[in-house]
């Protein structure tokens, strides 16, 4: 069985030897990666975090006790070599760092067995996620996941240090805090001590961080948990990681003056890529006129363009009837697409109709010179040939347009042109497009709630030129919120916030928040407010998301040791799990049958 | 009311000014400390996180506007100033850093108007602590507090990149995790999707980070948040954090070499203290019988003795009635403290028995030779003098004892010894006096629970020349634990683990599980524990508690922002809160009436 290591020390991490240490004894320790039995040799790849090393046995040179013993190594198996370095006496492996080198053991240990993974430890595993994620210990042996770990490792440090060089104190603000009703769902902690009543998981430590800057903090960073309990999608956690920050007497341009010399140190360590600086800023508005999106991905063009004035007066019903509601035609080229499929182009029909869009009018200009469209025969040549030129459509152009109110067009259009993108391998991972979106809509009214909620959070300061209008045209107040946006990612977000009282309340009326409700939620912020708070600002990154793109990975899963599935539920613990009868107890609390749910 | 600060950029923080600065115009920002108003002239102390500076407005010279609006001022106003640094025309101020300078303003904005703060912004506040609570915001204002805010963010900044340098990986582990009924009580979290079922929120990492040595991270680091949802005393809260660690491959020495790298610079670079290394080791055996303590503070002697073998033919029934049903008999010597009154003795007396003793015989030990003493009527005077000789007890002494089972002895006389210590003003916090304790008990045996159960945790390896006993005599082995004590405070404290199957079974064994309840709590480490498992050891620090000693408070409430009262709720926020109906349908759960229970 298990040997111990008792007297042994490692010397070297496998993949730290190299032709400078032939000669030396080494101690090193690992998995068996794999064990080949050739022609009296035994040849052993041995795996630690750092790399693979080559252990050799020969007849008649190795002690026949320790070729017995590696002959019999399986894969996973955990061992301990002291043994002399030597130059590859076969062929070099070019494929790996220690590939020139090998150790010639005088001693090995089985620390401990393994049986037969349920999959190979190996690069770009093709095996089913949801095995990866049940065994996630032997996932996370992968190299691939390895590297993803270390990078966010590296982030993480990088990103204190730099924060803690720039004045900024690590502050740890509560998890057990105070539910609120408003917004995202909140996780739950029912109270023992205190029957019926529950602490809220954070969202954010939005409340925390703005109490932190009326105790004269001044600058405060942390990189903070963060629970929603929301259905997920994707790529959505129920725990995720914010770096998290405040700073004190700014106003916009400090906080994305600190934040860009963050970004372009972040990614010449890291990556060795280089940001140039100033990162373009672009207004909310431009963005969604230009790329139907908050979070345009620059790598591309493929722009959205208004097209409402050129068939306002065509006979297609679709397009008119769209600008009499008040919405708007805009159409993207498709650069090159003309010859697109139509089963292909009814695809992306479909597609769009998720975003709300009811359908997508295309112009397929031929190589010829000839027009197939859908909406041809609505007409005119020469209202044709005007729209066409207002999309800069050459022969072998696709133009895709959407009709609708400005939201649906813009989602749909935006969404559109993202995955022509993907479709058309326009998307290079190596490439990093940085930009700041500005001037969000303070408000933005809420279909569902029937009235305006805040598109950032209550905090946030409006523009103070648009101020005037809080009362008389909500929709209109411009906000001073940025975010910033990597390659069609929002990796980070923030605001300044409002510090006074009167301005404070306008954004609660505007809410339609009474004093009372107001009160009941933010009470503490609001009373911190009286006593002399300093103009502040901030801004949050979801460190999930950066690390994924800058380990050009999919999915967050990829960047999170121990991630949950869809349902917030952990394939390797099988957390949630249903609790004793002594802890419900404990906690005044019942669980109502699901039928019973039902029945009401 | 508010004016903004738009137009302005702040130059320096209030005490980073000093003489250097004479002749530039600065531009600070921070709040009203005082303002007096003095035969024409106003002073000003504005604050910000960096110290104070004077602002000087003075009739005749300074634009009249300013000056009415300066003797408007008043105390947690925040303002902005902008004006000319100059030497002081009036008295130089030792007290405070820039004390030779002021700024003439040229420029006053009042950016936030206070209330009268409920108690002054001031070091050393005699303001009760749940007042300061629930205005911590204003709290955290104080110059102390500050103090400790920063000295923790330091603290932290410095662990994290001692660690990164050493080739530590610091990994997120999960929050929302998988409850056991185990051990001490964790905090449940409700799960929406699936109704019954709840996550615990981690009492440590512990089975994370040995998952991660099973997926070869090899050093793992994290400041993690934990939960134990526990009857507070004095020195808890419900949530706290720990410098949390674990290592492949090594063995204790390993462990306790890197980590007094780690204090040394530690120690070295936040409060200039110079840990002297190797640190003292000492088993658990010696510390129980020295100081009566796991956790015993060297910063003073007053070390128990064991009297056993003197007083064992003596006719004192309390001394021999405890040696005969297994106990001892120790005693400490209170040097020069043979005068103390019978009523302090007293006292003394009852303290001890909030430990289990019984009581407290005593030896008072005269000038004049004579002798005080509780027994002396049950001893002859030999027997007298071979006791005062066992205890070194010299002319001026008190000598106390204790008899009882050993538990009882030791923590008795521990507490009174370092109760002594206190009053007899031994403790100097300017002193850090390091000791590992090792050897710890494997098991001890619980009344409660009528069996043996882990003192650290159950993946705890036993030394291996013990192993042995495990099933003979289970109390008998001692486990490669170790904590490390500071000034007689457990500052942290790990172990090896185990890492073989053989041995976690007798382990399991010898705790009284049947295999089903190991894997029902355990079952995915014991599963990762068949692919092959590095041999690994860690350990963890409390972090509040270190940064607590570090800044020489008594409390780790004055090291935690937003800290919670003994009954886990937030003066501040008030949470916990009730949940409101819908959030309670939401998650499947009715809170039960407190009669009901009651009635139960």
């Amino acid at each position: 069985m298990a040997e111990s290591m008792q007297g042994l020390k490692r010397t070297h991490r496998c993949g730290e030897l190299s032709v400078a240490n032939v000669g030396e004894t080494v101690t090193i320790m690992g998995w068996v990666q794999k064990n080949r039995n050739k022609g009296g040799l035994v040849f052993t790849d041995v795996r630690d975090r750092s790399g693979i090393i080559q252990v050799v046995c020969e007849e008649g040179t190795t002690d026949a006790a320790i070729i017995e013993k590696a002959a019999s190594l399986r894969a996973e198996y955990v061992v301990a070599v002291v043994g002399k370095v030597e130059r590859r006496s076969g062929a070099v492996n070019d494929k790996i760092a220690t590939g020139e080198i090998e150790v010639i053991p005088s001693e090995l240990r089985v620390l401990s067995e393994s049986q037969t993974p349920p999959f190979p430890i190996e690069e770009n595993s093709k095996t089913k996620e949801d095995i990866r994620l049940k065994y996630r210990y032997l996932d996370l042996r992968r190299p691939d996941l390895q590297r993803n770990l270390r990078m966010k490792s590296q982030v993480m440090t990088l990103t204190r240090q730099f924060f803690s060089d720039e004045g900024f104190l690590e502050v740890e603000t509560p998890m057990l805090g105070k539910t609120t009703p408003e917004g995202a769902r909140d996780y739950l902690v029912p109270s023992r001590i205190h029957p019926g009543s529950f602490y809220g998981l954070p969202q954010s430590p939005q409340l925390y961080k703005q109490l932190l800057m009326c105790s004269g903090v001044d600058r405060y960073i942390q990189i903070a948990r963060c629970f929603r309990d929301e259905d997920l999608r994707a790529d959505r956690q129920p725990e995720f990681t914010q770096i998290d920050m405040e700073l004190s007497f700014v106003d916009v341009d400090d906080v994305i003056e600190v934040n860009e010399k963050y970004l372009k140190k972040l990614f010449k360590e890291v990556l060795d890529v280089d940001v140039q600086l100033p990162i373009q800023r672009m207004t909310w508005q431009e963005a969604m006129n230009r790329y139907g999106s908050d979070k345009p991905d620059l790598r591309f063009g493929m722009e959205l363009k208004d097209v409402s004035d050129v068939v306002k007066d065509c006979g297609f019903a679709v397009f008119t009837g769209a600008l009499e509601n008040g919405g708007s035609v805009r159409g993207i080229n498709a650069k090159g697409q003309g010859s697109m499929p139509r089963k292909k182009i009814d695809k992306l029909t479909a597609f769009v109709k998720d975003y709300g869009a009811k359908g997508l009018a295309y112009v397929a200009l031929q190589e010829d010179g000839t027009v197939k469209s859908s909406f041809a025969k609505f007409m005119t040549d020469e209202q044709m040939d005007a729209l066409v030129k207002a999309m800069d459509g050459e022969p072998g152009d696709l133009l895709l347009f959407a009709a609708d109110k400005n939201k649906v067009v813009w989602d749909s259009l935006g969404a559109l042109r993202v995955e022509l993108a993907k479709q058309l391998e326009l998307l290079d991972k190596n490439e990093y497009r940085f930009v700041w979106i500005t001037e969000f809509p303070l408000l933005e009214w809420s279909e569902e709630q029937n009235r305006f909620v805040a598109m950032h959070h209550p905090f946030t300061m409006p523009m103070e030129e648009d101020i005037q209008y809080i009362e008389s045209d909500p929709g209109r107040v411009r906000a001073k919120a940025y975010d910033i946006v990597l390659n069609g990612n929002e990796i980070g977000g923030g605001s300044v916030r409002i510090f006074q009282d009167d301005i404070q309340e306008m954004m609660f009326k505007a809410l339609g928040f009474t004093k009372e409700q107001a009160y009941s939620q933010f009470g503490f912020l609001l009373d911190a407010f009286k006593y002399g708070v300093p103009p502040h600002a901030g801004l949050a990154y979801g460190l999930d998301r950066l690390v994924m793109l800058m380990a050009k990975q999919d999915s967050i899963r990829d960047v999170i040791a121990f991630p949950k599935i869809k349902d917030a539920s952990c394939l390797m613990t099988e957390a949630p799990t249903p609790a004793s009868e002594k802890q419900l107890e404990e906690l005044s609390l019942a669980v109502k049958a699901q039928e019973e749910t039902v029945e009401e």
